[in-house]
């Protein structure tokens, strides 16, 4: 077994991924952990020291390096935010050490830009993922990519040699999240597993059809059960393909509006099955996708940084 | 004092309101009740008694004429949709009669109809609002108007010679009520009294700036507080501003896709803090509005009915 070099810690609000990783970038052993918002004020050490110990028995107190939400207010120190254009360089020049009983600990900032609505907006963490793709796929170091990393608030980033230069963020995943909890909408309908079925291809279907206007679409999921025309069981893959599909397109006019040449290709980083999700949105439009494990570009972006300290 | 000869009542999800209404639709007394959601299965009949004891005791056992969700499958007993296009007449024939104690019970249809996007759409409760407004303003019986009722599911509605020929529901209310309560957009942000203040004036003029992309353009409540362009005090205010001029800038994008001339005035039917905010978001378009009382309307409405009895 190859050598551990560092520990990766992919810790968002909800969940916290730890990795040993070697000099290549390889995972050696990995685990989870408490998000950043079920940790209690000054409670960040302890939950370290608890979750390493047995990793720290048999490597030492190897180096660890944290993004996400870690870095936020509600985490454990606020690190200020790097200024797009921002590629790795600049990216891990904002890293914050601490250090924890001798073992030093690097949490990422997250980027700060602005959005094609010519607004200032944030990330935190997935830039990490960006800087990681460039690693695992070199081709998207050099000229312009766009790439989408869907999730609670999607975040669409305009790449260009090596730098982020803008991302918008779309409320994608957490509208259909509180929709398909807390709406009327969702009374009656049955679970979906979150594949791109029936249900799911007739919303993005209704979006092709009749615009990216997801307001005016929504009670539809309601309207169409009454009517005959959507099966309980198709109903939360409707109102995902509503708005999964709403995202796409109101993208794809936005750059449109803004005379930008329309994206071949969108490079996907996320969890394989929303991945699958907006390949198929994307493809609804006629624009390709590549997609990649946001997992898997997390550790490679922590790799980056690692080789810069 | 005039002598009552029914008594209206508009029955929502969350709220009754009863009223003891003259021939010529004065109320002379009015109370209120639990929502229909909160009425036990079964639990509507003695509800009823419960609430108009003494009124009976006074006046006899009046005709009760209700409207709203009491006639949906969550009510008392759920009555077929009236299909629209449909005026007073057509809808009044869809009353639904229980005898309650010898009393009269008459529970108003819904309409069901087409929405501008070609697709199903449903209303209960709208539907007496607006035939009400026919009856205090005259000067909509005729000809072709645009009207809306805001509220939790908005509708937009195509009244035509004193019917309503279509209508589109919005789902503004509802999104509202779901990011500012449960997202973390809202986290950290001051109470809102729901007045059209500087932070509702700032988030409707972003819409009108950077369009009506709601999807896109709410995130900007949480980047814009941490770059120090929006205050927590101006946060939810914001948010509604994107919402309702969201609301109000894709209906009129629809109206302009679909060839029609652009309203110049929109009738607004509702409670009269919401009436304000999209009051203000129509101006900000240049469509002037005339504001009616949404509980005034529904009364008027039922008279209606209770005429054609």
């Amino acid at each position: 077994m190859a050598a551990p070099v560092f520990i990766a810690g992919d810790w968002g609000t909800s969940n916290l991924r730890l990795s040993l990783v070697d000099a290549d970038g390889a995972v050696l052993d990995s685990r989870t952990g408490p998000g950043a918002a079920a940790v209690p004020a000054g409670g960040f050490p302890d939950t370290v020291r608890g979750l390493l110990a047995d990793w720290d028995a048999a490597h030492g107190r190897l180096p660890l390096l944290l993004c996400g939400m870690v870095g936020s207010t509600l985490g454990w120190v606020e690190v200020p935010y790097a200024a797009a254009p921002a590629g790795a360089t600049e990216i891990a020049g904002y890293l914050h050490r601490i250090d924890l009983d001798g073992r030093p600990v690097y949490i990422a900032p997250g980027v700060k830009g602005t959005n094609l609505q010519g607004a200032p907006d944030v990330m935190r963490g997935e830039e990490t993922q960006v800087l990681g793709a460039l690693i695992t796929h070199p081709g998207l170091a050099t000229g312009d990519h766009l790439l989408c990393l869907p999730g609670t608030h999607s975040k669409w980033v305009d790449l260009s040699d090596g730098r982020i230069t803008g991302f918008t963020t779309a409320m994608s995943g957490e509208i259909y999240a509180l929709l398909s909890k807390h709406s009327t909408l969702a009374r009656g309908a049955a679970d979906w597993d979150g594949t791109p079925d029936a249900g799911f291809r007739q919303g993005l279907a209704r979006v092709a059809e009749a615009g990216a206007d997801v307001l005016h679409l929504l009670f539809e999921t309601r309207a169409r059960q009454m009517a005959g025309l959507l099966s309980p069981k198709d109903a939360l893959g409707f109102l995902s393909g509503l708005v999964i599909g709403g995202d796409v397109a109101a993208t794809l006019a936005r750059h449109r509006a803004l005379g930008r040449p329309a994206p071949t290709r969108v490079v996907l980083v996320g969890a394989p099955a929303l991945n699958a999700l907006y390949t198929l949105a994307l493809a609804s439009h006629g624009v390709a996708a590549l997609a990649l494990n946001g997992a898997e570009q997390s550790t490679a972006g922590l790799l980056a940084y690692f080789r810069r300290l």
